[in-house]
């Protein structure tokens, strides 16, 4: 199977999963539920549920527990994104194409949207019944906070703003990137292998080490298509940012260099996954997919 | 002790177990770890702590453990604050005689320190070895996350925001306040309760039925508070509500009725405590607190 199909899969998957708690047909006097099924229920590539999915299935885990953990994921991203997209934040008005949820809902329903998809993220991971000891259970969620929040995703999201018409160095980029974005990538691949029995510290480390370096290539990607690429296929403006004036790789690296910054990162990628024990094709080929798309 | 003292004494506590998760002294340069740090550490009555450490001491729970569940609600209950004092919702610039956290830090910070102090609230409980079995533990998560969610706290809000400036009945009044505030001091109980080895059902619910009773009582107290308190004393300007144009009980049932009301409650309370085999005189004290305070 094509490596976009699999990814289709995974956003079914994931979208059922995700479907089933909001209980349809949707009650409309209920704007809350309204904006929050809306909001994460967008269209979006659900790339955090695939490597959930694509993980778990490498090592072994029940697809029940990885729907759970990939709908969770997705609620965290998209709680991110509903926030991101406020006047407060980045100020945007179309998202995937659509108008974003502070336009069709207003803004103070798009907070609490965004605040409810965060609470249902560990609330959907508390309330499920494993196939592994609760001990894991507990390290799945303990895992997912770490990654959205100050240390992680929150925190890359607080730095970004403070460093918005700034001059960045190489290195603050990549920090604000590996927290921004990274950890969350990160944080898909190690919830895919908690859901495995007995699984060993040495591949927890190597899928860290791969979902490092996806990571970052998959914003180096994204700031390259920011360039390249093409309003309609994006979903969101081209050079939008340019316009922003956010610091990116092909304003600090230039465009060719942030192209062979990519491969680096993709073989880097390839290498960690060289080590582990257990069949990495779908792991390979979306490390490929991330430097090669085009969307 | 009085119980003014003893709400100190979980003031204290709670305190000092969030001022060792921030690690002082803060870095200047971090400002969402200064944004957060500024709204959890803001003064506040600590009420839901309150009824953490009193429903767990009751019940025989390890004093650190509570801690860490005093501070994980405190966390919770403080993201609302920042959030609904957010332009976009109530636009309030003074919380407790301080500027409120978006006029310090700017809106942008003041979204992303309410999200990260939601995380921070199940990082605490998901990182903190608990002297429960993992699976009462991870019952911990998912009775924070149902009352802070769609179906708690944020339901209520959401709602709240609906009903303003429309007619609102009893019925609904009360199934706002329910959510948004009855859920979270509910939970404190809840959470308390589930720190304490081999808790029964009867007794969780005859506490809950003690939650429900005191919830609503601190709701109906605040909204006489507004009417009847001291701007100086409240921290907030007094006749806020009647400004804002939202339904309260005195609006509804008059001054009379209202007092009425909450004595009623605190009837219910008590008789909650009656049949609870252990010494439930914090609580008690705790209800006639909430009925009878002038902020």
């Amino acid at each position: 199977m094509l490596i976009t199909e699999q990814i289709k899969c995974a956003q079914r998957d994931v979208e059922a999963t995700l479907n089933r708690y909001f209980e349809q047909p949707l009650d409309t006097e209920d704007s809350i539920k309204q904006a929050t099924h809306y909001s994460v229920l967008n269209g979006g590539k659900r790339l955090r549920p695939f490597l959930v999915y694509a993980t778990g299935r490498m090592l072994g885990a029940k697809h029940q527990d990885l729907d759970v953990l990939a709908a969770a994921i997705e609620c965290i991203h998209s709680y991110s994104l509903v926030h991101d997209d406020l006047p407060a934040m980045d100020d945007d008005d179309l998202r995937r194409g659509r108008p974003t949820c502070h336009i069709v809902y207003g803004e103070a329903q798009a907070i609490l949207a965004g605040d409810a998809l965060q609470t249902l993220a560990f609330d959907l991971i508390a309330n499920h019944v494993f196939d592994v000891p609760a001990q894991q259970q507990l390290k799945m969620i303990a895992t997912l906070a770490k990654a959205s929040g100050i240390e992680g995703m929150v925190g890359g999201q607080a730095l970004d703003i403070v460093a918005t018409n700034k001059a960045v160095s190489l290195a603050e980029l990549e920090r604000i990137h590996q927290l921004k974005t990274g950890a969350l990538l990160n944080c898909a691949i190690t919830l895919g292998a908690l859901c495995a029995k007995g699984i060993e510290q040495k591949t927890l480390i190597q899928l860290k080490q791969f979902g490092d370096a996806i990571g970052l290539a998959f914003q180096v990607q994204d700031d390259i298509l920011d360039i390249e690429g093409d309003t309609q296929v994006l979903g969101k403006p081209q050079g939008s940012d340019v316009a922003a004036n956010k610091a990116t790789y092909p304003a600090l690296l230039g465009l060719a260099g942030a192209k062979q910054k990519a491969q680096l990162l993709l073989e880097q990628a390839l290498r960690a996954l060289a080590d582990i024990d257990a069949d990495t094709t779908e792991l390979e080929h979306l490390a490929k997919y991330i430097v090669e798309r085009e969307y």
